[in-house]
């Protein structure tokens, strides 16, 4: 099994995704509101990479089944229905809704790698029930950190690295790419306090400062969201067998 | 002080470079081998991003004071005097000469940062001369990591943490990026044996694939070619200083 891992969106091009199974992660907070969104009962999640395209998207069924999502800045956007606050996506806040949502970098990446094979949407909150499937899978992969305004940031890169150790656990032969091995040793050395390190983290200590502090907990918690959000076609939905099972 | 780091030239544009204080690292091999020709009497080094650019600025020199060098997927280009290992770069082969020098990443890295207040040339072999330049100057700035075709590599990142481990020592208050942040952990975790690190790097294993085992060991040495390379207005020479000392 060959793991790539990139820190950001902006280094590769579109097709550099084709055919690849990919993880996009991004901690603070798009995965982590989307993952529990879905586990609350949101019909689907369409991520789209501008407020412009948000507005389109959702059309003259805003406000009924369709719910505008996301934020600028990291604050909600204007008119909108909700924020990037996991907090916010509750049952009965998005219970058989489309949530039409756009963030400054997770639906960035998630939009760059529409090319995919497949897109696994990951955060410490479902981090074991990704794993599984990837060991399941047990096919090259690649980690998209969505990162901040096109750079590195620390959060993504430790849930990344949190994933190839534990995938290494469980099979043995895995090659890793130098942007894999560094992310897996940020993992070592981080992995001990997740919430310490995003408080620590740049993006943490703003949204901290725009009082988003709360947030932070429910980001470090790991595997209490037990779901797997896939992007196909457009739209991102739990993985078929859990809908069933969960319905 | 603000230490700030890139682990790719690509996530950002030129002008974010204005008025910055820019370390650029290419330790395989650009940044290795252009400290070497410095230290061993080269006049200057003149780098440019393409090899079209190479011939173009050479014109009718070369051959005689100038030199052209660098290299395409490792190799030497065909028809230039020097390829990209530090060992061509002897007092014989570069006293006194001219170098106009394209590699795929690092004089892309170089001339990317070239709106820059200053930029400095570093790797292992000159790094505690970059430090104490760095703790001298007291300012902020920014580590520009080569990469590797746009992308992270882990030889230029733990470089990159070397410089701001030693940094830290000497001068108490430092803020440091994510990127930072990650670069220092990167070092700490591979700093014991930097040519193992280099060996089992992706380039590293390529660079031995292709005959360049050598090289690895050069690379890796650390503080043996004391001298500060600057590139201001579109050359590389040593600071003036330095220039003045040796003759």
């Amino acid at each position: 099994m060959h793991i790539d891992l990139l820190f950001t969106p902006v280094a590769t091009n579109e097709l550099f995704f084709r055919d690849k199974n990919v993880v996009v992660i991004d901690v603070l907070r798009a995965s982590t509101s989307i993952v529990t969104a879905l586990k609350n009962g949101a019909r689907e999640v369409i991520p789209v990479e501008s407020v412009e395209n948000a507005v389109k998207v959702s059309g003259s069924l805003f406000g009924d089944v369709v719910l505008r999502c996301g934020e600028r800045e990291g604050k909600i956007i204007p008119g909108f229905n909700l924020g990037n606050s996991p907090y916010e996506y509750t049952q009965d806040a998005v219970q058989n809704k489309s949530l039409i949502f756009t963030s400054t970098n997770g639906s960035f990446a998630m939009v760059k790698a529409k090319f995919a094979r497949q897109i696994i949407i990951a955060a410490f909150v479902n981090i074991a029930t990704v794993v599984d499937y990837l060991v399941d899978l047990n096919e090259d992969f690649v980690i998209l950190c969505a990162g901040k305004e096109h750079l590195f940031c620390i959060e993504d890169a430790v849930c990344g690295g949190m994933i190839i150790q534990q995938i290494e656990k469980k099979i043995a032969d895995i090659q890793r790419t130098d942007a894999a091995v560094a992310a897996q040793v940020l993992y070592k050395h981080f992995g001990r306090s997740i919430h310490k390190m995003l408080r620590n983290s740049e993006h943490g200590e703003y949204l901290i400062s725009i009082g988003f502090e709360e947030d932070l907990k429910a980001c470090a918690t790991v595997d209490n969201v037990p779901v797997l959000p896939v992007y196909e076609k457009g739209v991102i939905k739990l993985r078929r067998a859990e809908t069933t099972a969960s319905n």
